[in-house]
């Protein structure tokens, strides 16, 4: 099972926490035990896992990410955003979760994040599904 | 399905389009519906999803690579290559794309690229198809 | 199959090298042919695969890191471990490794190394391998 979901970004760099829809697909999909892979299809955005009780910390994700990389360093691409397409493949275009129970098995302080490197823009995210087999 | 793709590059760093390789692998295996994963077997290369429309855009990822992760800054390696170590651990040795009516599901401007960090040098590539259930 | 492996860190930042047990869970799963994954349920660990013929080369990727990501920078994060959470996301949280004969299929100078960030602490790791369909 295959699905399309769509994210609006409201900032040129936003991370945005998408696990309440990647659970949601995972619960539609009725699928027990298996794992839940989170594709997007853009070179300016990726995905990543890590925390939000402290929305402080996907700030300083971004923040950190804009001074390893910068936004102004003598690139030769002329649309202007070449940083946000080495951040995009530093963060990864992919992520994978396993599946138990129905839910996705996520460390206490994990969520997964949409990251949006060139926003505002309306964007999306691919999730498939797969089920493990039991023989 | 595995099968073992050979590149060659050319340069110390050198981003490599192997799109049209890993969608050849995907229509000999003749699986409509699944997963395509891309495997580099080596510690001074990588594996990313990026844009090719502007060559200068995987120019522009090499350069800022080279920037964050200087080939020289008092590593303890003596083979003299730790940075094309850590760069190939920033991209990551897998990648993988979802098939759909026998094709990869990429977005308009994504291509998959073979990094080259420590060439010129012949280099291995594995791909794997894996066929979603239907049941 | 799912498994959990555990590992204690010494250090803030060490890289630990979990083959032999990713090796082991897939010996024990008696799966042939097919994926292991490995994902790490912590936001500031992380796993890579890279080399570890030469233990410089681990440390090495860790000193890069450090200058990448600056311990101190000016974070938001109040718990003073922003940087470790930004490496997480930088190195990812999951790896997968196709098997064959119930081996790992790993380039000669490739291991797979769980990423402490913020040590020294317990850890987890789950692993999971899925078997490939012969149909």
């Amino acid at each position: 099972m295959q699905k399309q979901l769509t994210v609006k970004s409201g900032a040129r760099s936003e991370m945005i926490d998408i696990t309440g829809m990647v659970r949601s697909v995972i619960r539609d999909s009725r699928v027990e035990e298996g794992i839940c892979y989170v594709f997007v299809p853009h070179t300016t955005a990726a995905v990543t896992i890590n925390e939000n009780a402290d929305p402080d910390v996907p700030r300083d994700i971004g923040m950190a990410m804009d001074k390893a990389i910068p936004w102004q360093d003598h690139y030769s691409h002329r649309e202007g955003n070449a940083a946000a397409h080495v951040k995009a493949s530093l963060m990864g275009a992919s992520e994978m979760v396993f599946i138990e129970n129905g839910n996705p098995v996520l460390g206490t302080w994990q969520s997964i994040f949409f990251c949006e490197f060139d926003g505002p823009r309306t964007r999306k995210i691919l999730v498939k599904v797969v089920k493990s087999r039991q023989d």
